[in-house]
């Protein structure tokens, strides 16, 4: 079985499965058959990526709607100049973000790679047009659990924000989103949890519709209950930020959170300690770069001005 | 203000903030000046740890019922014996974690503390006596979610599972629960996200009550349709375990989601993958040792016999 489909973003083991099923049926192939494999994937991956969610010079897109029926390393190599492979090749180095610009958990990521400072494309999946374009067939194949976000990068698609955050920072280490202590670690996670399992998934709008005309009351309370927790946690772990003067994974948890709360109406005042750090953080150049109101699919009118 | 009430664990700010205000108060304690905060530090530690969630020998029971408004050191060391102070000190040393026998979060961390081999005290929190003791006001300040579990863990206090488990793997890192390679960890931690956050939050007690008559329905139908998503990125990932052939976090999150799935009637033999590496794992010691059928507060008619 092979463990993608006809069009969409393959796996790495999708990918070498289909090098290793070539190999064998072409061992002459026009690629040798020394580094045929490593090839294979760049172009596998490549076409998986970009396709159909990023155009392709056309003479692609027409030529390799993947069929794997009818899958011949011929067909893909009669058509491969070597200018074609060198235009498939930087697709592994790209970085692409499924994103949508309301989401809070876009808005996570988006802040952690501007403080990361990776540079990366948009691709916007609007969650509310025709019933929501993240259950679309081809997305399910980039996260069969139809949410944003995703990321491709280093060759790889990720989801989960809390996974992708948590890689970016093992693989970009500067600067840090983790403090250095275990436990002041634990504290940044624990903080990140509550909003990230906590209060989150409750506020989806797949759980807002069971609510109807109470969704707004539902999302208030449940955010003010947890938030009355996360204030009581943040006066032993905040100094500036979350957890002391750094800015740490806890503090992209908290800007879309807040943002959230205020739009189902909590009353804020109520929390001082999450109002000021939220005060500092949203002047800081990534949280402004990331937010909702300044994404390529933001519509005109919720742009900043 | 001081972070903590009256009774219950204190938090290592608290007992700084104790210390560092009595050290002014009583420059001439009998711990001597050296030391003081330390030995403070310990004594306050203790005595909110253990009280009133663990028996204490009895005179401290009786003595220091603690007062913020009447505190003061005379109280404490007048009837502080060398002897006592020898039973305060190795509360630092213990690992206290606070579970109930059922809920699968808690389960997560008891398989989690098997594998490393980490002893620990038991102290359960019936969540359903009551309308369920995580609310009352002594476990509010161990967590402020009211939620298992928790954890009191070398001289903090730790909630929500991903921050303890990960945690204990940055500390007691023998047997990892991550592999080594950055895009294997993301993988396994994208696994447990797909579970701590995007499963278990819609099938607490809180939303269940919500779906009235229909809670089963609702339960089986959001978990099956998690478990399509699952499985698909599991025939990425998966060896004999969820990712590779190593035990690690993502099993840890499986094994008792799919206890929960099969309580709520959801019909796992749509899931081969899942199936398959929940029976290679519930047979492994350390999943046998923290199932919900063996816990101090297991109810005896649900024993493994």
């Amino acid at each position: 079985m092979i463990p993608v489909g006809r069009e969409g973003v393959c796996s790495d083991l999708a990918a070498r499965y289909v090098c290793e099923r070539e190999k064998e049926r072409h061992p002459h192939s026009p690629f040798g058959d020394k580094g045929f494999v490593e090839k294979m994937k760049i172009m596998v991956v490549g076409f998986f990526t970009c396709f159909p969610l990023l155009p392709l010079p056309s003479q692609y897109k027409l030529t390799y709607r993947w069929d794997w029926e009818d899958f011949s390393t011929k067909r893909l190599t009669d058509s491969m100049s070597s200018d074609a492979e060198l235009a498939l090749r930087p697709y592994e180095a790209r970085v692409l973000l499924y994103s949508y610009w309301k989401s809070s958990c876009s808005s996570r990521v988006r802040i952690a790679l501007a403080l990361k400072g990776v540079d990366y494309e948009y691709v916007p999946v609007n969650l509310t047009k025709d019933g929501g374009e993240q259950f679309k067939e081809e997305y399910r194949k980039i996260n069969p659990m139809s949410q944003v976000p995703a990321i491709f990068i280093d060759g790889v698609v990720l989801s989960q924000s809390v996974p992708i955050i948590e890689y970016l920072d093992e693989t970009r280490p500067d600067p840090p989103l983790l403090p250095k202590d275990p436990k002041d670690r634990a504290k940044a996670r624990m903080l990140v949890e509550v909003i990230n399992s906590g209060i989150q998934p409750l506020q989806t709008s797949r759980i807002l519709k069971v609510f109807g005309d109470k969704k707004e009351e539902w999302a208030c309370s449940m955010i003010s209950d947890a938030f009355v927790a996360l204030e009581q946690t943040l006066q032993d772990t905040a100094g500036r930020y979350c957890v002391g003067n750094e800015v740490t994974i806890a503090d992209i948890y908290l800007v879309p959170q807040v943002i959230n709360a205020i739009r189902f109406g909590v009353d804020m005042s109520k929390y001082p300690t999450i109002s000021k750090i939220k005060d500092a953080l949203e002047v800081l150049p990534a949280f402004v770069t990331a937010h909702e109101t300044r994404q390529p699919d933001t519509p005109d009118d919720q742009q900043a001005k």
